[in-house]
């Protein structure tokens, strides 16, 4: 395994496939990669950390997203696409919207306001409670995931995740029912987290329909996500749960807690039951 | 009371303060009236209501929100408003850009997909419960409210809300420190509630923040609308919850049951705690 936080000068996959770079025409370019893949299309969450690093380099005075809203319009491809950025609000945070571009199609539309986390600490009052994981060795990597699953969503390989006993029946076929999905998370080149990357975190693990016994893939209509604090480095615990699969639809939250159990991120977002 | 559900040809409040008109230009006028008031400004799920009514008015083809995320960008004030709708893509469900606007100010920019919620009716497999309320005799009813928060908060007249005595403690000054505000909510001309309505109900209670022992005007930042099924007609039953107050925001989660015991609306939104 090759390591982006022991290596002096490695760039990791994740800061490596979400650069962007400034285009004549005022936009920001980027080169979608196929190793975040899911079937022919990209990981949602991947997505996300595209078009949210392309909205921090436009605003270099708020470096941190503090809340993005996501619309998916249609399903991205490895290749070529554009951000552009376009100022709504301007002041001590900043609020903009935001397009992910192929050719003609719009990936992605995006509303954000960005700030600097640093400035937003203060007190916390969280009631909010870590999810309870069992520790790391008890826990099932992804590596033991069914093998056609691995071949079809290549981005599980970018990660280390260590699902919950609790909630990885569907590894073999025993989902739990209760729709909940939990694991301990991080880069596979040990990549720190950062806000950028936890866009990405919060929508990483497998639909939580599968513990619901209906895998398979639940696009995304829209997702929201809130960024409450910087990450400290080392492992983060991931815990998603649905309360609502109704009509077709199915409501996801997401929440992140990061290894000084900080509850730094949370998301919700609107899917489409698989069929 | 006037009843707008039992007078023949009369037009509830709602209907009349959240009317749109087509405008030459192509965008939709509206006139925001000062009887939906939060001191000088105005209530953020009015102001919802609205751009949502507009957008109806936009799509007739898909005539209900499934999902809208609402940027409130400057204070809006009581006086004339226009709401421009921008298609960005149109199929069973139509995804829009909107934004409110009262001279050359933006108050509001939303993204939202609509669609048929009588298309999407399908299975129900919802695990959430609806809130155990007190019955409506044994609660408190907002007329009971803080005299000087009652004449600050004028839009609380357009409502019949029975608070909940476990979370109604900040009604004499001793909240319960849970951050958990619930309520029995009808429109108090007896307006039925609709999908639209439910835009407006899910940010119509007193901010959660006063149950943390922290009154005051807490702006939203970010809210996201789920809209999941029709209301039944009847009492809704309403609850707001936070559980991560920290660096100066907090989120404030939002559920709306009907009186079918179907959970018919979520939200959740990012706001700035009380000073």
């Amino acid at each position: 395994m090759t390591s982006a936080a022991t290596t002096p000068g490695a760039r990791s996959e994740f800061d490596r496939d979400t650069a962007v770079a400034p285009a004549e025409d005022g936009s920001l370019t980027a080169e979608l990669s196929e190793k975040w893949g899911v079937g022919p299309g990209l990981n949602g969450g991947y997505q996300l950390a595209v078009v949210g690093n392309a909205i921090r380099a436009a605003l270099p005075a708020q470096p941190d997203p503090l809340v993005l809203s996501a619309y998916f319009l249609s399903p991205a491809a490895p290749g070529p696409a554009t951000v552009d950025v376009t100022p709504r609000r301007m002041g001590r945070t900043a609020t903009v919207a935001a397009d992910l571009r192929q050719g003609d199609d719009v990936r992605l539309t995006v509303l954000a306001t960005y700030g600097d986390l640093d400035t937003e600490s203060g007190d916390v009052h969280t009631t909010a409670l870590p999810p309870s994981l069992a520790p790391l060795e008890e826990c099932v990597p992804n590596t033991q995931a069914p093998a056609e699953l691995r071949s079809l969503v290549t981005v599980m390989e970018r990660f280390d995740m260590r699902f919950d006993p609790a909630c990885a029946g569907w590894f073999a076929g025993q989902p739990s029912g209760r729709g909940e999905m939990a694991a301990w998370f991080r880069f596979a080149d040990d990549r720190e987290p950062d806000p950028v990357s936890l866009l990405l975190v919060l929508d990483a693990l497998p639909p939580v329909t599968f513990d619901l016994g209906r895998p398979g893939w639940a696009p995304t209509m829209e997702l929201t996500a809130h960024v409450r604090a910087k990450p400290a480095p080392g492992w983060l615990r991931v815990r998603h749960t649905t309360r609502n699969a109704a009509g077709h639809l199915f409501e996801e939250d997401c929440e992140i807690w990061d290894s000084a159990d900080r509850l730094v991120a949370q998301s919700r977002q609107l899917a489409r039951l698989p069929r």
